[in-house]
């Protein structure tokens, strides 16, 4: 079983991209053979300078890696290093049609929002049904919003398949419908746009005043509190087990804890659960040459993936050389 | 002063080809840097089959070195050796809106006769711009349907170079306003697809057939022709310098020739004319894998030009590695 997944070099994690999504793809290293990229050419369709790109690409692989990937378990590359992707992308632009790419959910939204689409943003679900079809993966998780992209992935490689001949694995979804939306700090869906966020690898002072500014209502300390409508102990309760939800409920009903301090047990947990990985990050930005051969390792097996696959493809077109 | 252009693998050749664009090129060869390929990645939005493409991708580069293209002088590869232009085609989609493409006459013309277009057809712009910015053209021949396409690539590189610093040259095109299509048999365009066409390296009973169906009026043998409405007339004059062409038409004017040996002529002199390209295309057929060689070759140096190109693009946009 071959799960891909790729991650957008946009900027600092946060509790949000962790629970919902990282600790699951690390789920996975241990029972399949995971495939996982930063996805840096997709970054370009929301392009704000280079400097920030090259940061964010470094720093994304940074992240993943001090939060536990494993490139001896994993395979785990830039996208840009494996340009096979994007020429796959014109060989599969003919298995999709513009009507179906005008109905993606993610260029419409966009549009609507006042933003002046380029090619890019258009094209990009083909770019991403590459991305997964070029490694063949058979099973791709996906939120939400990423549903439909997964869809037109597997309707384009059914139609080359039709047309061409058997040569791209149609992928399966792999929808998580339990996950809740993590909250942010202001009780909405964690986000960068909202500015929200707790990041995870920020110093002590940010997070301290991003968990400060958690929203809560106005009971005074002696006064029990509801844990149910807490944003804090939404957040805090991300970390616990059951028994140890149970405790902290305690905390909250029987009164005598005032906001401040049940904050500072969640500043505390927080700090705490990411010390390790912290270290681990501390550690490896201070050593790139090694992140960097880590990655040229990743790209050393994808490549050799892509290539095999970008042969076939080329076989069933009639793509010179013959 | 360098000079690109692209011939599609469309099948075989005709004398529309030959005249409005081929011997055209083939002048450039002696003037200029000429950089000249088979795009059979664009052949991919018009794709029939993979046999199709083949043979047509190996037929045009025989045609091509046949009619005389000198890979000493002229740097002559099949699009689909050198990649990276697919990979500079996403680049280059963040600097082209999705209406600018919307207007593109050719995408509109196909969807107004009933075409459904693949987001392949909907991108092939960008892939032409990619064509002409990968290898830094200063000019590109065009005709009057592609002056557009020109157009895209010329504000593509504009807009680059003003978001991410200079990095593309801006083509200039070569429009040759004097050019007057070719007349095919029915006097219409000479076009494959109006199927009127005269090949060039078609048997001596092809072409014959295709001559003897050339429309004419009904003027009898002792008659008086007119040379400026007659097709037949037309078409020879294109191999005739000022001279030859004024005792051509004295035998139109003079009477007592009929249509049957004006026929006759002009299929001794498309025979005559185009035996040594025959015989030199039959050598090569014969001998592929020395074609093959100077198609390797070609590659070989445009691959050295892309790459230089593609770290540039890379390096402007922030793209790992760094």
């Amino acid at each position: 079983m071959k799960i891909l997944t790729g991650v957008q070099p946009s900027g600092k994690l946060h509790l949000g991209n962790y629970f919902s999504a990282i600790r699951k793809i690390l789920h996975y290293q241990n029972k399949a053979e995971l495939m996982l990229f930063i996805a840096n050419l997709h970054a370009l369709t929301t392009f704000s300078s280079k400097e920030n790109l090259k940061e964010n690409t470094i720093s994304a692989a940074l992240d993943l890696l001090a939060l536990g990937v494993d490139p001896d378990k994993t395979i785990f590359w830039i996208q840009s290093d494996v340009p096979e992707v994007t020429e796959l992308t014109w060989y599969l632009s003919q298995s999709i049609t513009v009507s179906q790419l005008q109905l993606a959910h993610s260029f419409k939204d966009k549009v609507a929002k006042g933003f002046v689409p380029g090619a890019g943003l258009f094209t990009y679900p083909v770019l991403m049904a590459s991305d997964i079809l070029l490694y063949s993966a058979d099973k791709v998780p996906v939120g939400k919003d990423q549903k439909q992209h997964l869809e037109f992935a597997r309707d384009i490689a059914e139609r080359f398949n039709s047309n061409f001949g058997e040569t791209l694995t149609v992928p399966e979804p792999d929808i998580d419908e339990n996950t809740a939306a993590i909250p942010g700090v202001d009780g909405a869906k964690m986000s960068k746009s909202y500015k929200n966020t707790i990041d995870l690898f920020g110093t002590e002072k940010e997070i301290k005043k991003a968990i400060m500014s958690i929203v809560s209502d106005s009971k005074e300390i002696s006064e029990p509190k509801d844990p149910d409508t807490s944003i804090i102990f939404q957040i805090h309760s991300l970390f616990l087990n059951e028994e140890e939800k149970q405790i902290l409920k305690t905390r909250y009903t029987s009164g005598g804890v005032g906001y401040g301090d049940l904050k500072k047990s969640l500043l505390d947990q927080v700090m705490t659960h990411f010390e390790p990985f912290r270290k681990k990050r501390e550690e490896l930005s201070n050593d790139l040459s090694y992140v960097n051969e880590i990655l040229a390792k990743g790209k050393t097996k994808a490549s050799s993936i892509a290539r095999k696959k970008i042969e076939e493809v080329r076989k069933a077109l009639g793509i010179y050389p013959f």
